[in-house]
């Protein structure tokens, strides 16, 4: 019971997830004992790759897709890479003198956003997404900003900051609608004033975080490249894996070797793809049906707790528009950083915004876009639970939390 | 005793090695127990960040550098190509009018190969060095290749399919003349007619199969980059360093996050880089001289037991010039494919070349660069011993081999 109440708890989910037992007892063979390489053609690198395999098949059945269509990679972030680069690369290759248009959201990851800027940097004409009060991307806003020369969209599953989630089918099948308007136009010129066949739009979405909670079916969404990571999903650090629609073009970013279809060179980080795949397995419907009402019920109760004790608290998580995990708010008058340090210094893990930014002390540019000042944004945190959150944790949490926004708020000097 | 019999016998270290049971130990708590995100600020992040702080000391006391100097990565292709395009890319970046000249060997691996192809078809003036008969680099052809606008080198230090040691030493120590020799003149140039400051050589070796067995002080062989990798030395698979001088700058390849100051994004793959530091650790230098003596006599005596035993067999690794683990062998009139599948069926595990290049089925590029013809090369295979291989294992490969390249050169058509 000592032990129990001195244990430190964990509500930054969003950030990254302790490996999964089930997930290291499937990977452990793989390290010592079935230690071949993928690609030598004995029973060591057969073995190797059967696991590799087995991990391929259970990745393409949770995305509803073909084993062709999967590229491991070593994160969300090289997947995203290699989705927008990649597919970038192919398009100048082919067509040099283009002018392209290509349209993002104001609320994407860096891994996604930083690459549009760059892109925007080269000469495209890029679009950033403005967001709803919600995080959400309106998608009247998106059907208006499809251009002639739109070739290119990426837009995340769910936000890592709030937990929004986007409308990603009805993008897909807007998208879908415009690339036969485009191919039936084409169709209907006569052949020789027809000119190129004109260029689909092709669709991105970053799905890390979207995957322990929502249909990652890339059918049902209507997306050519999906990207997720294994250490959002209680699977390992340092392996991720990119979905490529089968008639989808990249060209490869990292080079050497022609692994995954010459997609991506590299000796296969199998132990690693191993437990990606068996940490997607978990994620069968009924379960994830199961983890996500009770996660949800915990967020509620950690709401209410918060609204009820401590008084000028914004709620900026959307509840009906969100992953069930995130609960994210504003405590004005008291400093994120510093209800981030009070919190870890008696035992609770939770984070000012996303993990990957957090060194900065820069504003979210998520809140910003969602239309919250500054000044309310930088007294935000962001509560993410996972699927071994309990009650007594939540309850532990709120009775900790209301003292120290109390303090803080009388050292503030406003 | 039976099962010491039938236990199978790995002799492709080259293409991979199995995880030292130390290095396991050492990276299992940090999958589900000290499994934070080393971005974020909490304590979970923390003692996540220690574990890797720990290993890149680890790694820069082995390279003889400083931590900052040390740029994990998913492995030695990603190494590879975040030395060379990142470097290229800041040279470009910084001055794209020029025209630059760049050099690398005949016999690299495909990480590097391929790269240098892409730069030639982009404009670069790119020399292939040839090598000698023992796949080795001379000294004097790579002085004469120098040019003066030479800007970037990049040579392996071993080669993976004989095992030949390159002079990195000698051509480092060469590139220092020079550079010290073009701003000599720079300086004694009237200032008014001097110009920019002139380039630099910088000088990339790719280390992947040297780190095992050789001084890898990157101040003893003078380079600027140095590319490694975890699963060659007993350490896990996905994971890999580069090792970049405090005075050269690269650009980013993948984009993201800002990780590794800037010079690589994506979440730390905190386990992977925790068991590259322990394998690191493992090769202090008397582990290592002892090491190298018993697999070279172990070597040896494959070899003596195969010249002896088997009539027109070329040894293609210089005895004299290569690491203790190579043995690669011409069995003329046999093939080398059939060779390594015969074995297989009886458990030895061997390579006909390069694992990352097996599934193809032209003749290695490194063997006809070394002068020798296709037919030969076709019948070649590379035994490539580790420090777990016994005496045992030799004697029981020497006398399964001889009747196997009996009956297949029985099979053969010539």
């Amino acid at each position: 019971m000592q032990q129990e109440k001195n244990k430190k708890i964990y509500l930054d989910h969003s950030a990254t997830t302790p490996v999964d037992k089930k997930v290291l007892v499937t990977m452990l063979p793989y390290f010592s004992d079935k230690f071949g390489n993928p690609s030598s053609v004995h029973s060591f690198g057969q073995e190797a790759m059967t696991g590799v395999d087995v991990a391929r098949e259970k990745v393409a059945e949770f995305l509803d897709c073909s084993v062709s269509e999967i590229v491991f990679t070593s994160g969300a972030t090289e997947a995203d890479n290699l989705a927008i680069f990649g597919i970038i690369k192919a398009l100048k290759r082919k067509n040099p003198n283009d002018k392209f248009h290509i349209i993002t959201s104001s609320i994407e990851h860096p891994a996604v956003l930083e690459l549009f800027k760059v892109l925007q940097e080269q000469g495209f004409e890029v679009q950033f997404l403005p967001v709803k009060a919600n995080g959400t991307v309106d998608i009247e806003d998106f059907k208006q900003a499809i251009k002639d020369n739109t070739v290119f969209v990426s837009i995340m599953y769910v936000n890592s900051e709030v937990g929004s989630i986007q409308p990603i089918h009805e993008i897909g099948k807007w998208i879908q609608k415009i690339n036969k308007l485009r191919l039936k136009k084409w169709q209907e010129t006569e052949p020789k004033n027809r000119g190129d066949k004109p260029f689909a739009i092709y669709f991105h979405t970053d799905a890390t975080q979207a995957v322990n909670f929502l249909n990652c079916s890339t059918k049902h969404l209507h997306v050519d490249l999906l990207s997720l990571s294994g250490h959002k999903i209680y699977g390992p650090k340092g392996v991720g894996a990119l979905f490529v629609k089968s008639d989808v073009l990249i060209d490869a970013i990292q080079l050497g070797g022609h692994h995954e279809n010459n997609r991506r060179s590299g000796t296969l980080n199998v132990s690693g793809i191993v437990g990606l795949g068996e940490a997607i397995k978990l994620l069968d419907k009924k379960t994830t049906e199961k983890n996500n009402k009770k996660i949800d019920k915990l967020r509620r109760l950690l709401i209410a707790g918060i609204t009820k004790n401590i008084p000028n608290v914004i709620l900026n998580t959307d509840l009906n528009q969100s992953v069930p995990s995130h609960a994210h708010f504003s405590f004005i008058g008291a400093e994120g950083e510093a209800i981030l340090i009070s919190l870890d210094l008696v035992g609770v893990a939770v984070s000012t915004g996303s993990a990957c930014a957090s060194s900065s002390l820069q504003a979210s540019s998520v809140l910003l876009a969602m239309g919250i000042n500054e000044e309310v944004s930088h007294s935000s945190i962001r509560f993410t639970l996972g699927k071994n959150t309990t009650e007594t944790e939540i309850k532990k949490v709120i009775t900790i939390l209301q003292p120290i926004i109390k303090r803080l708020r009388q050292m503030s000097p406003k």
